[in-house]
Order: structure tokens, then sequence, then C-alpha cells
């Protein structure tokens, strides 16, 4: 009934994490990143035309972005995971599950991409400023939103922590800006706190 | 009760665009970028840490992301802008919601920005080709996906097509890529078709 279609070291982390925690019988089909390139199998594309992962196939319909998938999961089998709608704590809830895949990633993605670019011996005039001034704005939000909380939203566990997680683990252990962030790092532990999280990235390192 | 603070060029034309379709009453705020830097004004920042638009007002509460208000607003005042919940409809309209702030402008907004970089001079090793495959990966599926439709779920007007319009008309006008995708081109015309549409642009061409 449910299939993830599980690409290692994606956002489909969001998903296996998700689905630990829904405790749902799910079935995982596992694709590995080409050891050279980094990039997704050309099989995914047989999966899904866009060819990334999470995929996931619900009652054979597929679909892509993680986004949608959390959102449609939570709904579906865990409308525990969102507030209750007309509440305000939904608007934040909203808020941050689009917040960690738009103002979150992109200024992330940017400062990864630009790595790379600046390892071949690139001189960048105009992308490293530009990625750094969004990246500390927007991380600097959220570690001022996340101040004496366990959690992002209502102070429990939600869908917008889901989303979230994935990000800050890039942000904590890729950009190393633990230091920067105390209270993004402490919420990272907070997740990796959770019986799910553990689950999924032990499931995720024995692939 | 409803006010949109609203920057020029920017995905606030969404919301905009959504406003006008839903006919509720609403106050718009205006925001003009700095003419040299292209940069959002400083004083959004005082009504929203992210200091970038849209920022939507609800009763109050104040939330950014076009796409948690796209779907906030939905929910609230035009049901009948989405498919039924637990329907394949349901979960495509999910899937174009985030798919059109993540998988497409992820591509987008790398080709405008390596632009802005090769303008200085720079010669891009890996960037450029890395976004040139991406956009066309993405786009091509899109278009593919458009084909024989007017709109991009049920073929009816969707929350989909509010969050996509915006990213389609920068590939169409901006990029100019409406020879190599003619249903994306055709698509566009379809939503610049609309009474609501025109009017929104009529808006902010007046600003």
């Amino acid at each position: 009934m449910i299939i993830l279609h599980h690409l290692n070291q994606s956002r489909s982390l969001r998903i296996l994490w998700l689905l630990e925690e829904l405790q749902q019988p799910y079935q995982l089909k596992t694709y590995a990143r080409n050891a050279n390139t980094r990039l997704a199998p050309p099989k995914l594309k047989h999966i899904h035309p866009l060819g990334k992962s999470p995929i996931l196939e619900l009652n054979g319909k597929v679909i892509a972005e993680s986004g949608a998938i959390v959102e449609l999961l939570i709904q579906k089998f865990a409308p525990h995971l969102a507030p209750t709608p007309d509440t305000d704590a939904y608007m934040d809830y909203l808020q941050w599950i689009h917040f960690s895949e738009s103002s979150a990633m992109v200024p992330y993605l940017l400062t990864i991409f630009n790595g790379i670019e600046k390892q071949k011996g690139t001189q960048l005039q105009f992308l490293d400023q530009y990625a750094y001034n969004e990246l500390h704005k927007v991380f600097a939000y959220l570690d001022q939103s996340l101040a004496g909380k366990q959690f992002l939203v209502e102070n429990r566990l939600t869908g917008a922590d889901f989303m979230l997680g994935f990000v800050v683990q890039g942000v904590i252990y890729h950009l190393q800006l633990a230091e920067q962030y105390p209270n993004i790092a402490q919420y990272l532990k907070n997740l990796e706190a959770l019986p799910s999280w553990k689950r999924a990235l032990d499931i995720e390192q024995n692939l």
C-alpha cells in the first residue's frame, strides 16, 4: 500500500523518518547515488519523470516532492502530527513546512553548490556573498524561533520538524554552524533523541 | 482582517492573484525593491524577520512563505480551489504546490543567479551545467504534464496554478523558453486570460 523509493543522503530521509514514526506498514525500495557524480541512478526516472527521491507510491498512485508527501501522510495517517486547523499554530505549521524547502533550502543548496564551484578554483564575485547573506538571515531567524523550545510548533513533534530535520542536519554537520546557532544545534539533538529518528538513521546507514 | 505585504516582482504576485480570485476584502501594503540592488527594503523585516514578501496578516497573525499562504487561504476561503481530499487529484495538487517552490524554483533561481555572476565576467565550471541540466529536466516534465490541458490539476483552476504561474512567467518571459516548451507557453496564455490574473497584473503594474 505504501512504497517509499528511497535514495541515500537525500530529502527522502524526511519520509523514512516519518514512516518510522507512523508505524504504518511500508515497503522500502532503495537506490544508491553514483559514487563519483553523486547523482541519482537513471532508473529512478522510470518511477517518476523527475528522477529524484523521495517518491511515494500510495495505493498505486505515485508522487514526488517531500513537502507534499509529508503533508499527505500526516493528513491520512497521523493528524495528531499537525495542529488543529483554524489556529495560529496551524499557520505556523504551514509556514515552517514550506520554509524548510523554500527559504531555508535555497541558501543551503547555494552554499553547497558554490563550494563545489570554488573547489574547481573559480573566484565567485556575486554568488558567494549572496548565499552567505541569505543563509545567515534565514538561520538566525530559525535559531531565534527555536530559543527555549524542544520542537518548532506547539513545542511538540509535528510535520514541520520532519521537514526541517534534514536541513538542520546539513547546517549543523555539513556547514558546521553549531557554535553560531546553538538553539538549532540543541534542536537537532532533540530530534536525534527520538526513537523514530534513530531507527531511520539506522536503516539509512545500513543500506 | 486580511493584509498582504506586497513587494513588486516577487512571489507575492501569487497571493495578489489569489486574493483577486477569492474576492475577499483585503488590504494591500506595498513595498518597492531598491532600484540598484533589487533587494527588498529593510522595513519589511519589521513585519516579519525574514524580510521577504509575500507576508500575510490574517486576524493579526503574521506568516511568510507563499506556499503556506496559498494553502491557508484556499483552506479558509476557497476550498473549491483544491481537489477533494483522498483522491489522486489531491495528491497531484499537493505535489505541484510543492514542486513550484522546490523542484521548479531551485534551477530557475540558479539560472538567474548564475547569469548575474557571468555578467561579472566569471567563467563557471560546475554551476552553469548543473543548473542547465536540472532546469531542462524539470521543465520538460512540466511541459509534458501540461500537454492537452488548460490547467494543471483536474484541468480546472486550483491552488497549484497560483503557485506555478509565477515560475512559468519567469521561464517563458525571462528565460525565453516558449519555443522549447510550447505547452508551458500555452498554459501561461491560459492563465493570462483569467480576469483575476489581469486584475493582479494591473495592480502590480500601477504600483
